[in-house]
Order: C-alpha cells, then sequence, then structure tokens
C-alpha cells in the first residue's frame, strides 16, 4: 500500500481526474461524490492493484491495440499466449495472497480481452486449483510446474456428445495393478474430449475426467486424472494422444479450444487425482467417504467456484458495453424541441429506459457478485480445514444452489444489456472497432459452458422443492447457512400479503420490489409443487413429472429466487449504516429500480395470485420505473465512470473518456488498413463483363 | 416452367428427397405432407428458381465453402464482388420480370451469404430503383450501366453525425446557373456519409442526399442527386472526392461499407434526381405537387420498400437458425428416463418451449411478409401509373405505417430467436462453423438501418393516434385502403369485451388470441392518447409530450399493431378455402401457437385493463402454449424441411439434412486449417520462462 504510493501510484488522484469535454455537462449534475463511490466499491488497494495491472498492460508493445486490423487466428493466440507467458504470470503471484485479487485481476484481464482472461483462468483456477484441491501431496509438482509456467494446464470433461450430462461421459482409466499404471481411452470419435479451453495449442497437461474402472472391470465413476498430452519441449502430441484445434468460435478466438482422442494411453497410477477416491497398489477402489450425502454436498459446493466467477465475468462484459453505450448516449445529439439544437439522445425517455436499468442491475450485480464470492470463500475455507460438519455440506449445497442460478442470471443480463447497448448506439455500435460486438460474442460462452443456463436452473428449483418437502414431511424449519432460504418457512403467512403501495412515491423503496418478490417466490415454489404433483397423479414417472413442470413453475421459481436474492443483498446496503450517508440516496435509486424492473416481467403472476388487483399497480410500477431513470440521468455517466477503466482498455472510440465521440472515431476510421486506397483486386472490376449488356446501347 | 423441366429441374422430386438417417424418427411421424406445404407456400415455378439459383451456387467453384479457413477482410470484400459480378447479374434479368421472384432471389442470395444479397440489394434495389424511381428519362443511362456492371453503385443518405434525424443532413448541393452544375460539398467531417453499403471498395457512382441550394442562397430541403465517386476503368476517387473503407463490422464483412467527404465536387445539373423538384436553367426551384400532403404520403409510401424487405431478410436468418437448431434438437440426445437410454432434446418440454414458437412465429411472418410485399407491389404500381388519388395517398401513408413496424417485428424476433438457437445447441452452437454467430451479427443490423427500430414505431403510433384524433375531431370512420385500422372504429365495443375461453382447447384457436390482440390494441390506443393528453395538460410542449409518452405507450401500441395484422393475416389463411385441406391443422397450430406466445407478453396489461380476470386464463393460456409445442414437435423436423436450402447453402454441419451430426462436426472440424498440428510459434513456449520459479525446486 505504502509502496504503491512510492510508487507513483496514487489511485485517487490519478484514476479519478477525468479529462474534460463534451460529457462534462453530465459530471457536472452528478448528484454523488465520485470518487467516494469508487472507495467505496474498490477500496484504495484495489484501486492501486487495478491501476497498476492497467497500467503494465498499457505500457507494453505486446498489448498494443491494433485497430482495423484482421488480426488471423493463429495469430491471436500467438499473442494471448505470449501477454500471458510474460506479463500476466507475474501478476498471479501479486494477486493470489488475496482470494478477492484474484478476481480483480481476472477482471482486468477481461477488460482487455476475455481469451486473455480465460487463459488464465484456466491454467491456473481450473488445472492448478483441480489438481490441487481433488489431489494430494504427490500431485504438487503439476501445481509448481503450472506456477513455473514449464508446462500448461487445461481442464477436460466435455465430451462430443455430452456435455449437461456429465454422468455420461464414456472416456475410461483402467487400472493396470501389473504396471501400477492407468490406461486411459476413448471408446470412439464421439467420446473425444471437445471444447477443452487451451488444449488447442498449448496444453502440455489435462485433468482428464474418465469413469474409474478397476482391473476387475467394476465401474467406480468418473474421477479427475492428470494426463500429459504433448512434450513440453516441443509441443509436439505424446503417442497415443489425438489432440487438435476445433477452429474459429463465435469469440474469444485467441483462446484455443481443443480436443483430444486416447488411444490406450498409459499414466502412472499416482496421476489419479485420488481426494474422493484412490486405488491400492494390489488394484482395490476405496473411498475415504462415509456419508455419501456429506460427499455429495461437498462436492457440489467445489463445483461452484466456476460459476460463481462466470457471474462475475458477465457482469464486466456489461459494465464496458454500458460505458460504451452511456457516453455515447451523452455525447451523440438528434433532433431536438428546436429544428436548431438536437439533444444528447440520453435525454429521451425511450433511450433512459433501455439503458439505466441495466445500469442498476450491473450497481445491483457488483455487490451480488462479490458477496457471493465472499461465501464461496468460506466454503472454500471449509474444505481446506476439512470441515465435515452438516453445516459445512449444507452450506456446500446452497452454494450450489446460488451458482446454478446467479450464472443465468449474470450471463442472461449481460447478454441482452449488451445487445440493447449495441442497438442504442445505432449504427455506430455496429463497427467493429467499437468492441459491443466482441463483448457479446464473448460474453455468450457464459450462457453455456459449466452447465447450460436452462439445465442449471433445475438444480437450484430441486434444492427449493427438497426444503419445501423436508418441512411438509418431516416438520423441518426452513433455515440455511446464508439464509438465502429463510423467508420461505413464513411462506403461508407471505403468501397472505398484499402490494400495498398507492403512490409512486411508495414504489420508489426497493422494500416494495423485495415483498413482492418474496410473496412470488412463495407463489411460484408452492405452484411449481402443485404442478408436480399433478403430473404424478396423473401417472407421469418422475423424469417426466420434472421435464414437464420446468416451464412456468420451476424454472422461474429459479430464477425469481436469485433475483430476489440478489435485491435482498442490495437492499441491506443501501440501508447499512456503513455505507456512506452521501451515496446512500443514489444506490437506494438504482436499487429500487432494479427491483422494479425486474420484477416486472412477472406483473401477469402477480395479477394470477391475486398479490395485486385493479388497474393501478402496473402503473404505479411503471411510472416508478421511469421516474428513476429520469432521476439517475444525471448521474449515469458518473455511474459509469467508476467503474469504466482506462480508455486504453475500454478499446471503444465512442466510449472514450473525453466524450469526443466523431474525433475519436475518425482517428480510428482513418488508423484502418488501406482505408483510402483501391481495392487490390481493383483490375477486376472491369474484366468479365457480360458482352451482351454493353453492346446493347449502341445497337 | 416446361423449359424447366425439360432442362432436368424437378422441384418437387429432387428438393422433396431427403437423405434418410436419425431424423427419419420425426419425419416419419409428421402429420402433413411436406411436399403438399412446400407447393402451398412456394408454388412449383418459384421452386424450380431456387433450386436454379442454389444449384448454380454450389456448381461453381468461386462459391466454394471454406471451412476453418479464416479469410482476410480484403478476400471476402473481393470474394463477394466476383461473386456477384459473375452470377448474380445473371440471375437478375430472368428474376425482374416478377418482383416475388427478385424477392426470392434475394432470400437465396442471403441464404448463401448476406453480404452478398446486400451487394446485389444495394446496388440495385437501392441505387438503381432510386435512380429510376426518383429521375426521369434522362437518368436511365444509370440504370443501364448499373445493369451492365460497367457502374456499380450505392445510396448514400446517412452522414456520421446523423442516421435517424434525416432533415438535419447538412450535405449541401449548391446550383451554379452559369456552369449548369451543381457543387456538392461536406461542410466538415461530421457531415461525411457515413456506413454506406459497397462505398467502402467498389461503388463508382452513388446517389447523394443533400439540401437543395439555389444560387440565391434558398434551401429547398433535402433531394438526390447522382455523383460519382471513383472512375469506372481504375477505381481511383475522382478528384474532391474522399472514399475509404469503414473497416471491420460485427456482421457482413464481405459487403464494403464506406464513407464520402466532398470537397466542392461538380456535377452536371441533369444529375438531380428531379421527379420530386428541379432547378431550371436560370436557377428557379420548381416542384410538381401542389398537394404537399399527397407528396408527403407519395414518398413515405416509396421508403417502405427497403423496410419491407428488410422484413424479409430478418425472416430467412430466423429459418436458417431454426434449421440448425431443430435438426440439431432432433438428433442430440441428452438425459432419458433410464440410465441407458438418452433421448433427443427435442423431447424435452423445455427445449420446445425454446424453439416451437420461434418456429410458429417464422410461418406467421413467412405469410405475413409475402402478403405485405404484395401490399407494397400495389402501391408500387400506383406510382408507376402516377395514381394522384387520394386513396392512393392514404395507401401510402398505411404502407408507411406497416413497413415502420413490421421491420422491428421481424428484425427483433430473428434476432431472439437466432440468440436462442445458439443457447439451444448448447457449445456446439458456439463453434464459428455451425453458422449461428454470423446469422446473429448478419441479421443485427436490421435492428438499425432504414430506421432505428424504437424510433421507427413512433412513426406508426403517430398514424394511429392521427386515425384517433381525426375520428373524434372530424368524425372520420376509421378505414384505410389495406384494412388493418378498421376495427379501430369498433373501438368502444371492443373495449367491452372480455377474455371468455374458459378451457385450454377454446384457447388452443388462434380466435382467441385474436380477440384479444383487437382489444389490447384498442386499449393501448386509448391509454396512449390519455398519456398524451395527460403530458399536454401539464405543460409539456408537443416535443416533450410525444417523448415522455413512448415507453408503455405509443411503443408498445405501434408493437402490438403489427403482431395484431401479423395474425390476422396468418388467421385468415389458416380458415380460407383455398388453403389445402390436409394443411390447415397444422398451419391453424402453429397460428394459435404465435398468437398467445406473442399475447403473453401482455398479459399484465390484459389484468390491468380488466380484459382477463381470476387466476384461469394466465394458466389456460400457458398450458395451450405447452401444448401446442407438443403436439407440434413431431412437425417441426418437417416445418423446417420445407424452407431449408440444401446443405452447402445452409452451410451447418449440426444442421444437415441427414441428420449426422457428430459425423458432419468432425468431418468438417477435421477440415480445418493445421488442426492437428503443433502452433507455429512453439518455440515461444519454452523461451523466456520466468528463471525464478524453475530454480526454487531445485534450491
Amino acid at each position: 500500500q505504502w509502496l504503491l504510493k512510492v510508487l507513483g501510484f496514487d489511485p485517487l488522484l490519478k484514476m479519478a481526474d477525468l479529462p474534460s469535454g463534451p460529457l462534462d455537462i453530465y459530471r457536472k449534475k452528478t448528484s454523488f461524490n465520485w470518487k467516494d463511490m469508487l472507495l467505496f466499491i474498490d477500496g484504495e488497494e484495489v484501486l492501486a492493484f487495478k491501476q497498476h495491472v492497467f497500467k503494465t498492460l498499457e505500457n507494453d508493445p505486446l498489448f498494443a491495440r491494433r485497430p482495423g486490423e484482421d488480426v488471423p487466428l493463429e495469430k491471436m493466440r500467438e499473442l494471448t499466449f505470449l501477454r500471458y507467458q510474460q506479463k500476466v504470470s507475474p501478476f498471479v503471484s501479486a494477486a493470489m495472497v488475496n482470494p478477492w485479487k484474484t478476481v480483480v485481476l481476472s477482471d482486468c484481464l477481461g477488460m482487455y480481452d476475455w481469451a486473455l482472461g480465460a487463459k488464465f483462468f484456466l491454467n491456473r483456477g481450473m488445472f492448478g486449483a483441480t489438481v490441487a484441491n481433488s489431489g494430494s501431496g504427490r500431485h504438487n509438482k503439476y501445481v509448481e510446474n503450472t506456477e513455473n509456467m514449464t508446462t500448461f494446464g487445461c481442464f477436460a470433461l466435455t465430451e462430443v456428445s455430452h456435455g449437461s450430462n456429465t454422468r455420461a461421459m464414456r472416456t475410461t482409466a483402467t487400472h493396470d495393478p501389473s504396471t501400477q499404471e492407468f490406461i486411459i481411452n476413448s471408446p470412439d470419435f464421439e467420446a473425444a474430449k471437445f471444447w477443452v479451453g487451451n488444449l488447442g495449442k498449448t496444453a502440455t497437461h489435462a485433468v482428464v475426467f474418465a469413469q474409474l474402472y478397476t482391473s476387475d472391470q467394476v465401474c467406480h465413476g468418473l474421477h479427475s486424472f492428470v494426463v500429459p498430452v504433448r512434450d513440453s519441449k516441443t509441443l509436439l502430441a505424446l503417442p497415443g494422444v489425438l489432440v487438435g484445434d476445433m477452429g474459429k468460435k463465435l469469440g474469444q478466438n485467441g483462446l484455443d479450444n481443443g480436443f483430444a482422442l486416447f488411444h490406450n494411453v498409459r499414466i502412472p497410477q499416482e496421476n489419479l487425482l485420488n481426494k474422493t477416491g484412490d486405488v491400492t497398489p494390489d488394484g482395490r477402489y476405496v473411498t475415504p467417504f462415509k456419508d455419501p450425502n456429506k460427499r455429495f454436498g461437498t462436492s457440489l459446493g467445489a463445483l461452484s467456484g466456476g460459476r460463481v466467477s462466470i457471474t462475475r465475468m458477465a457482469l464486466v462484459n456489461l459494465k464496458l458495453a454500458l460505458t460504451v453505450a452511456i457516453r455515447f448516449s451523452a455525447t451523440r445529439r438528434q433532433f431536438g424541441p428546436k429544428d436548431e439544437e438536437e439533444i444528447p439522445v440520453l435525454e429521451y425517455q425511450l433511450q433512459q429506459w433501455r439503458l439505466i436499468p441495466y445500469l442498476a442491475a450491473a450497481y445491483a450485480l457488483e455487490h451480488f457478485s462479490k458477496s457471493i464470492f465472499m461465501n464461496f470463500v468460506e466454503f472454500q475455507i471449509g474444505l481446506i480445514m476439512r470441515d465435515k460438519s452438516e453445516r459445512q455440506a449444507e452450506l456446500g449445497r446452497e452454494i450450489h444452489a446460488i451458482g446454478c442460478t446467479s450464472k443465468p442470471l449474470g450471463s442472461w443480463i449481460a447478454q441482452r444489456g449488451i445487445q440493447e447497448c449495441r442497438e442504442a448506439c445505432g449504427g455506430h455500435g455496429y463497427l467493429a472497432m467499437n468492441r459491443l460486438g466482441d463483448l457479446r460474442n464473448d460474453n455468450d460462452p457464459n450462457c453455456t459452458y459449466e452447465g447450460d443456463n436452462n439445465v442449471l436452473l433445475q438444480q437450484t428449483s430441486n434444492y427449493l422443492l427438497g426444503w419445501l418437502n423436508a418441512k411438509h414431511h418431516d416438520g423441518v424449519r426452513i433455515e440455511s447457512p446464508l439464509h438465502t432460504v429463510d423467508f420461505l418457512d413464513d411462506s403461508q403467512k407471505i403468501l397472505e400479503s398484499k402490494f400495498t403501495a398507492r403512490t409512486m412515491e411508495q414504489c420508489m423503496d426497493s422494500a416494495v420490489p423485495l415483498a413482492a418478490y418474496k410473496w412470488l417466490v412463495c407463489f411460484l415454489l408452492e405452484q411449481s409443487q402443485k404442478r408436480l404433483e399433478q403430473q404424478r397423479a396423473s401417472g407421469k414417472d418422475e423424469f417426466e413429472a420434472r421435464n414437464n413442470s420446468q416451464v412456468y413453475y420451476c424454472r422461474s421459481l429459479a430464477l425469481a429466487y436469485i433475483e430476489h436474492n440478489c435485491l435482498q443483498r442490495f437492499h441491506e446496503l443501501t440501508t447499512d449504516q456503513d455505507t456512506p450517508a452521501g451515496l446512500r440516496p443514489v444506490l437506494s435509486k438504482l436499487c429500487a429500480l432494479y427491483g422494479l424492473w425486474s420484477l416486472s416481467n412477472y406483473m401477469a403472476t402477480l395479477y394470477q395470485g391475486n398479490y395485486l388487483s385493479g388497474e393501478k399497480p402496473p402503473e404505479l410500477v411503471q411510472m416508478a420505473i421511469l421516474t428513476l431513470c429520469s432521476q439517475l440521468k444525471d448521474d449515469a455517466v458518473a455511474l459509469v465512470d467508476v467503474f469504466a477503466p482506462p480508455d486504453f482498455i475500454l478499446n471503444s472510440p465512442i466510449g472514450n473518456a473525453d466524450g469526443q465521440l466523431y474525433k475519436n472515431l475518425w482517428s480510428t476510421v482513418m488508423q484502418g488498413n488501406q482505408v483510402l486506397e483501391r481495392p487490390s483486386w481493383w483490375k477486376e472490376f472491369c474484366s468479365d463483363k457480360p458482352v451482351v449488356g454493353s453492346l446493347r446501347p449502341k445497337l
């Protein structure tokens, strides 16, 4: 901290001094002190760390942006690797002391380019952390080599024909007691490992998930193994491994996703990551877990790290897109009350309504993603301390329920928000140099990897239905370590409540949507349970009964649960005495707006369950949303300034901090390759014309 | 027709014979004869024409697909130009005899690649047709040269700082009577023409929109001029013209979008497209229009051609995405009632609900886009016949109201539908080779060009409010040439109606959502009017009053109006005696599903206005939607077969007609560039390692 200051990093001075320009008209009208907001959200240490990362990247020619350049796939991958090798690796040790800083580092890298962020996350977070957490002392060398960059790791779970259904993976690992080895084998092309990030070109080692068979041909289920795939000196594939690159993806093309087929590849027995099960030298399978239920809770929780991180990654994309779209909207002028004078498009109700609710969502998700990460850290400490308590297992189940919905919540809001930002910037949003396309393309897989969003939601609705059943059948009190379900215990009372706001002003308090959400979750839980019972009563088996209860019931339930929790946490922040008084008004508006805007997707359900009645409530909610948007529009530029990275990192001429929209746009257009030149193939233009047409006029 | 058969084109035989494979399980369960559907939708002649176009492209090496190849921007543009020059041009004359065939040709080119479709559309539809329709005999040579390909055209309206606000364009055209010329000038960089398709590299001539000034410095408003921009032999820019390429866009990169700045460029006076106004040799401005209202109606209608075409383009994208996603869902198996046997994901309620409503929307839009195109043709015939009647002007206003909403309707459904298809295909949908990314990127500008969707909607709400005012103040009967507003005349009676369906079966009739939509449009019209009056009463000027009535009122009104009209037309088709009896059942289901699914966005409004009451209606609607999805799932594969192009055109291994999902995927992956090779930069992997780390273990 002190050292950073000595080295010349004064985050508050440097990051806060934004260039003056057309955006000043809004910055001067801001209702809060934005340096206070910066400090409140990030704190001085994180701000300094971020600035250090950003500056390091900006000062290195290897990270130079290439406007207008058409970088080939192979080159993108090379650049991403070199950037990782030369600059990112050193940061990691600095960040690793504090888990939150690792997240901040991932944020910073992702803000520069998600392929780089992903390369880091997959090598360290997925390969390194899985080996460290699922292995034992004998695997330390793999972790060290990863840190040294003498080897490079990847995480190989998904197969060509199986993604969501992980239990159906078909790669096998058969123990051979005669040589103390496992034989890794892919039965056919459909069982090839597929989509593995880093495996396309760079990985030397993979954590491979395979069905463990002992030599007696008994299958003991899915386990993970460290499998060398390429020689770390030559990068040539090792014998028996067919490994390759999947080619172009919609985004993140600096990351090399790959596939691998194993043809009876032998690995030492010790390469089994043996935390949940091991094989003795004489070939017997042993597991340290006695209570399979606790083991299950523990392993569910451990899987949540990725999903919690993805929630944050999606948020980063949304922040970048909003920075571009809101600065653009504050400087782009179109039409006006008089013909002579045009007004910024941010002044239009419609533009506010399109963008500002997403800004509110970004603030809600900022606090939410941070606080669920802290929950996850608490859980991980339990894992490290080998906490075998009921609470730790229960915490694992709750974290799983959160991660399975926070990822859909975050990734979908980001995907829709980026699209809205793209459209809100009109044609300029469609120019590649303004980055909204990359953001959309890079965010898109967040909806799919680590579990398809729609499939994941079922995990959480099952969790909630499980609580209801436990209460009904065993009289258990509904109460969880993080208290996300506690209110369900009062379900009967909550279901009797009604929407009571009578004026628009009353609606502008986040307590109003929060109360409505509590009712909504209780209602959807009850309805989902009813629907399931109807299905069962009509003779459907459990598989069918569950499937036929997803749409309108379980799926909505899971989403409403996590939206409620996100709103609840934000609401608590805005009423917390530790939140600076000067920031509370703007945070309260953002919170109310986020709550009302999310809730408005469920108005019909609120009517259906008679929580609402009469014609007034939707109008009150709508007017409250529009009023909040209009009250927040003068703060919108400052609110994006708070989370905007420097221009070099943002990399979008229409979103620069100086607001010189057209100047920045032109200067980037002109840096393009051969902008003003005729095409290299100009001679083709006159050749090969159809002759008939050109003769006709002369006849 | 007969000739085509002689030449060996038998569309019904060849197009109908799909390869057998895993998709057969669905194809065999189809409830209708899909050859009848093919014939009903396209007719024999169009089918033969499509097949001819597709075959011609497939047989030409210039059109070869390049799986896995990383085609640079410059090359993409060259290929698009050459494809246009060598193959597309000859088709055009064949198509031009029948306006619908021109649309079909555009569909086919777009199915191959929208950059090619756009190059054609901009050169012929925008440049050629504008010169032909807005000019006079003296401009015939430009049309002929465009047809001959001796010159290449583009359409230059948008400027850097003005898109939506066309009246604020700042390029000037000043008449110089001394030389009988116009001087075209861009006052500054912000007034540069921007986003002009074909202008980046290939255009030799542009239709430029500029403010016409006579030599007395009087401005006569925006007019269009033919301005030569490049030498047609050398493709070098002409003196005074700064013309260039805008660089990479999110999609359609085979199309060269460009910019141009004019520095006092002199063009002959005759280059003014003089249909709506001309300048005499002595420098006086003259216009043939006496009644400015009629002139306005006429010119509004003429602008609609582009928007009506874009509605169709968006539909083509949706069809392609659905073909991929539905064939994928019918062959991808994941989970199942028993562990051993997995079922196609299309069997899941959730997957059906995600995709099949979009399939219903595609069928609704198929009929809708065709029928509004025919309306537009009727209007254009009036233009050509110089029909100056009140009806023709009224038809122009109505076509304008349709085009301004059909484009948002089509482009947004396609954008959301493609995203849903991408996600529904999981990771495989994220592989570039499967094309869903290109479809999303290529469809995206449909939301923006020819008017931002949100801005366009205001045109239509103004049109509808205009009718209401005319009725209230002048006692006019609400009645339009195409009858899209006639029901509003019964508004009072309709507003008294209620939702009367009492069973799910009753809901499954498209008459139910249709009646609800009529109520909805009347309600939103009344509410919008009230809101506007409130705003005015509170002292807001007209500009503010309109702006503050968009969200929840005018915007929803415009969307509901066009959704009603789309549903109305589809409903009529399903009840028409000319619709083959064998097809009516499946079309009726699609129609009811489209109607209910669209309507379900407005359930809260239906409650609010007391059209619905009690808890039953939403449940009935939801159950009807799910039941229709489930009834249609066995027809879904055949329904996409009807509009799917041949595999070569579709260009998505997971969407091939043979359903050999994994085989096709692998064969395409393996065609990639250097798939199995180590990276060219492999030596970097071992170099430049941080030394500290690698020493540590030895210490």
